[in-house]
C-alpha cells in the first residue's frame, strides 16, 4: 500500500516499469526511503540532458526511407499476425529492402565454405570441404595477425585481399591497371561512401560543400548529406528515357547550385538504385568530361555491377571509361568506386563486406583517409573474406567451378526473369508505368494517384505515395517504399519494390499490387 | 622515343606510373594523340579537388596514436626484415594494440564453433560439432531473415541476441532489470561510442558541446571529438593514487570548462585504458552523483569488464551502482554502457562485435538513434553471433562447459600473471614507475626522460616520449605507443604497452625495455 502510494508519487517523472521491477527485488523498507526522494522530485523536475530540443539537429534532419515508418508499421503487422491477429492476408511480404537472403535466396556454397574454414580452421582437416576452398582460406588466414579472423587487420584491409581485388579489377576492366594500395576494404559500401564524404564535407566551411546526387537516389546519400550538413544538389534522371542521366540536366543543376554553394562532388549510382537503369558508355564519358571540366570529385556507386539483365545493356566501370578517355583524364580526375558483398549474386548483406578503389587522390589526403579509417580499426574480417571469394572465385580448372557457376547463374538468371516479369505485369496495370529493370534489384514504377487521394494525403500531412504505400501494406501485406523517400519530380509518384521474392511469391505480390491499384483508383476517382 | 618525350612532357602533373602502364596496353599511335593534351596541360595545371587545403579540417585535426606514425614505422621495419634486411633484432614485437589473437592467443573453441555453424549450416549434420553449439546456432539463425547470416538484421540487432544480452546483464548485475529494447548491437564498441556522441554533438551549435574525458584516455575519444568539432574537456586521473578518478578533479574540470563550452557528457573508461585501473564502487557513486547534479549524459566504456586481475578489485557496472543509489538516480541519469567481443577472454577484434545498453534515454531520441543506426543498415551478423556466445556461454550442466571454462580460465589466468610480471619488472628499472595493472590489457608506466633527451626531441619537433618510443623500436624492435598519444600531465612521460604477448615473449620484451631504458638514461645523462 505504502509502496503503491510511493510509486504513484514518483509516477510522473519516473519510469514506472523500472519502479515495479525495483519493487520485485527490494523489500518495502527500501520503498519507505523513497518518500523523501519523492518529495524532492515533486519539487524539482530533473530535465533530461538529451532531448529532441538538444539533439544534434543534423541527426534530426536525417531521413532513411528504406527502413522508415512504413517498415516499422510492417513489423507491427507481422507481430500482430504472429500473435494470432487477423488481416485480409496471411503474411507480410517485405519488398522494401535489397536483402536477398531474407527473401529466400540461398548463399553461394563456396563462399560460405571459405568463410567457415577461416572461422574454424579445424575444418581444414575435414574431407567434406573442397581443397579449392581450403587453399583460399589458408591464404586469407596467412594474411591475418596470428592467422586468426579474430585479429584486427590493417585499417585498409588484409593485404592479400587488397591484391586480389586489384587483380580482379584489372581483369574486369580488360587490363586497365589497378594498384592494390588504392584499394580499401569497407564495412559494406555505405561505410566507404560516408568516409569519403567525410573527407570532402566540412560542417564549418563558410562556402558550403555541394554534393550532386541523382534524383531518384538511394537515401544513404541524402542521409549522409544531412548528417554532415552539406548541400544536396539534385540532378534529375530522365524517366521518359529509361531513367537515363542527361548531361544537360547536370549542367543545369551545377549552374543553379553555384549560386548558393560550392559543388565539389558528383555521386553516380550505376546500375541505378532505385531506378534500375544501366548507363551507356557514352553517358559515362559525358559525366567524366563534365567532372573534369568542373573540377568535381567523382563517387561512383557500382555495387550492382554484376546485376545487369537487359540484353542490350552492359556494365561499364567509370574507371575503365576514364582510362579510355586518355591520360589527360585518367591522370587527373579524382574517382572513387564502391563495391559490396551485399548485392550481385552473393547477396551477403549481413557480412558487411565491401571495398572502394581510390584513383588520383592526393597522397597526403590518402594518408588522412587511412588515419580516419584507423580510428574505427578495421572492417569485419568475415566480410573481408567474403569479398575475397567474390573477386577470386573458382576458376574453370577447379573442381568447385561447376557448382559455383551453376549457383551463380541460377541466381542471376532468376533475377533477370523477375526483372522482366515485374516490368510486364506492372505495365499491364492502368495507371502504372514501369521502365525496364535493366539492372540492380528494384523496380521504380510511376503510379497515377487521383487528385482526391492527393488531397486526402495532404490533409493527413503525408506524401501521397506514402498514403498509397501504407494502404497497400494494410490491405495486402505488401511492404514497398514510397518514391518520396528517394526523391522524384514534383507531382509524380512512385514506389520502389525489390524483385527479390521467389517467382511464385513475386507473381502473387504483383497480382496483389494490380488488384490494389485498380481498387485504389476506383475508390478515389470512380474509374474502373 | 616519341612516347618517352611525351611522358616527360606530361610528367609534372601526371602520374608517371599510370602513363607507363598505359604505354604497355596501348600502342604508340595512342601516344601521338597525347601531344595535344600535353600542350594543354603545359598551359593549365589542373588542380585536384580534394587537397590538404580543401580537406575537411575536422578530419585533419583527428589523431589516433594506436595506429599512428610509430606503428607505420614498425610495419616498414617488418617488411625490411622480411626482405632480408638486418637489424639488431630479428622480429618486431607489436605491443601497441590490444589485439590478442595477433599476439598468439587462441580463440575460444566454442565461440568459433557457433559462428562456423551459423556461417555454414550444413555443419549441423556434422557429429564433430557439439549439440550445445548447434542449438545456439540454430536459435541465432531462427532470428535471422531467411535463416541466413547473410541477411541484414534489424538495425539494433537480432532480437534473440538482444534478449540474451539483457538476460546476461541482469545476471551480471544480480537482478537489476535490463530491458532488451534498450540493447543495441554495434560494430565493435567504437561504432557505438561514435553514434552516441553524434546524437549529443552538433557542429553547428553556438554554445559548443563539451565532452569530459579522462586523461590519459583511449584516443578514440579525442579523435571522435575532433571529427565532430566538440570541445574536449580533460579530467586528469590521479597517477599517484593508482590512476584513480578523483571527484574534486571532475569538479575542477567542469567548472573550468563552463567558461568556454557547455559540458554535456562525461565519458568513463572502467577498467581503464590505457591506465589499467579498476574503479571502486565509491568512486562510481561519486561520478554518478556528479553527473546527476550537473545534468551530464554518462558514457561508460566497460569493454574490459571481464579483465580484472588484482585480487582486491572487482568490476562494478555503472548501471548496477546507479540502481543501488535508488530510483531518484536510476530513473533519471541518462547512461549508456558499451561492451565488445574484442577484449575480455575472447579477444575477437576482427569480428567487430559489440553492444550498448541505453538507460533513461528520451523515447523520441531513442527513435532518432534507431533511425541513425538504420542508415548503416546493421552490425555484422558474425559479430552479433560472437556477442551472443559471450553472453550465453556454456552452462555447468552442458557438455561443452568444461573445455570452455578451461580455455577461459587459461586466458584470464595468463593475463593476470602477465599483469603482475609487467608491473614487477618495470618497477625494478631505475627511472620507470608503473602502477599496478589492476585490469584491462595495458601497462602505462611513467618514464623518466633526461632533460637532454627532452631538448633533442624538441629540436626534432616531436614529443619526448615519441623520441623514446621511436628509439626503442629502432633499437629493439619493440613497438609501444607514446603517452602523448593518450594525454598526460605536462612534463610527465609514459608509454602504453599491452600485456598480451606470451609470457616467454613478454619476458624478453620487458628485458629489452629495461636494457634500452638504462642505455637511454646513460646516453643522455651519463647516469649508470
Amino acid at each position: 500500500m505504502l509502496a503503491r502510494k510511493c510509486v504513484r508519487a514518483l509516477d510522473y517523472n519516473c519510469n514506472l516499469y523500472y519502479l515495479f521491477l525495483y519493487q520485485k527485488h527490494y523489500n518495502e523498507n527500501v520503498f519507505l526511503t523513497l518518500i523523501s526522494s519523492a518529495g524532492r522530485l515533486d519539487g524539482k523536475m530533473r530535465e533530461k540532458t538529451l532531448t529532441m530540443d538538444t539533439l544534434n539537429p543534423q541527426v534530426k534532419a536525417v531521413e532513411y526511407a528504406v527502413r522508415g515508418p512504413i517498415v516499422i508499421k510492417a513489423g507491427e503487422i507481422e507481430r500482430y499476425l504472429e500473435e494470432g491477429g487477423t488481416k485480409p492476408f496471411s503474411e507480410v511480404i517485405k519488398a522494401n529492402i535489397g536483402d536477398a537472403h531474407a527473401m529466400g535466396q540461398q548463399p553461394i556454397t563456396f563462399l560460405r565454405q571459405v568463410v567457415a574454414l577461416c572461422t574454424f580452421p579445424e575444418l581444414m582437416d575435414s574431407p567434406s570441404f573442397p581443397e579449392d576452398a581450403k587453399w583460399r582460406a589458408r591464404r586469407i588466414l596467412q594474411g591475418c595477425g596470428g592467422h586468426s579472423l579474430g585479429s584486427y587487420s590493417a585499417s585498409p584491409g588484409v593485404e592479400c585481399i587488397r591484391k586480389d581485388i586489384a587483380a580482379y579489377i584489372e581483369q574486369r576492366d580488360e587490363g586497365v591497371p589497378s594498384d592494390w594500395e588504392n584499394i580499401y576494404l569497407t564495412t559494406g559500401a555505405s561505410d566507404g561512401i560516408m568516409t569519403i564524404l567525410r573527407l570532402l564535407v566540412s560542417g564549418k566551411d563558410s562556402s558550403r560543400t555541394g554534393v550532386m546526387i541523382p534524383i531518384p537516389q538511394y537515401p544513404l546519400y541524402s542521409a549522409a548529406i544531412s548528417e554532415m550538413d552539406a548541400v544536396q544538389v539534385n540532378y534529375y534522371l530522365d524517366e521518359d528515357n529509361c531513367w537515363a542521366l542527361d548531361i544537360n540536366e547536370l549542367h543545369r543543376a551545377h549552374q543553379a547550385a553555384k549560386q548558393h554553394c560550392q559543388p565539389r562532388v558528383i555521386c553516380i549510382i550505376n546500375p541505378g538504385n532505385p531506378t534500375g537503369q544501366v548507363q551507356s558508355k557514352k553517358c559515362i564519358e559525358e559525366v567524366l568530361h563534365f567532372a573534369y571540366e568542373e573540377n568535381l570529385f567523382v563517387m561512383s556507386d557500382e555495387v550492382y555491377q554484376d546485376n545487369v539483365y537487359a540484353p542490350d545493356c552492359q556494365f561499364h566501370s567509370f574507371k575503365k571509361v576514364l582510362y579510355e578517355m586518355g591520360p589527360e583524364y585518367f591522370s587527373s580526375v579524382e574517382l572513387v568506386s564502391f563495391h559490396s558483398t551485399s548485392k550481385g549474386y552473393t547477396g551477403e548483406c549481413g557480412f558487411r563486406g565491401g571495398y572502394m578503389e581510390v584513383i588520383n587522390m592526393d597522397p597526403e589526403v590518402k594518408a588522412q583517409l587511412v588515419k580516419l579509417l584507423s580510428v574505427r580499426l578495421c572492417p569485419p574480417l568475415a566480410g573481408q573474406a567474403a569479398m575475397d571469394v567474390i573477386v577470386n572465385p573458382p576458376q574453370p580448372e577447379e573442381h568447385t567451378f561447376k557448382q559455383f557457376h551453376q549457383e551463380k547463374s541460377s541466381v542471376l538468371g532468376a533475377l533477370a526473369e523477375k526483372a522482366k516479369l515485374t516490368e510486364q505485369i506492372l505495365n499491364a496495370v492502368p495507371g502504372i508505368k514501369c521502365n525496364p529493370v535493366q539492372g540492380a534489384m528494384y523496380a521504380f514504377p510511376r503510379i497515377f494517384i487521383p487528385p482526391k487521394a492527393v488531397e486526402e494525403a495532404k490533409a493527413l500531412g503525408m506524401q501521397p505515395d506514402m498514403l498509397y504505400c501504407l494502404r497497400l501494406l494494410e490491405e495486402t501485406g505488401i511492404c514497398v517504399v514510397p518514391g518520396s523517400g528517394f526523391g522524384q519530380k514534383d507531382r509524380t509518384y512512385h514506389f520502389r519494390m525489390t524483385i527479390l521474392p521467389s517467382i511464385e511469391k513475386l507473381n502473387v505480390l504483383l497480382g496483389k499490387v494490380r488488384d490494389f491499384h485498380i481498387r485504389f483508383l476506383k475508390e478515389y476517382s470512380g474509374l474502373e
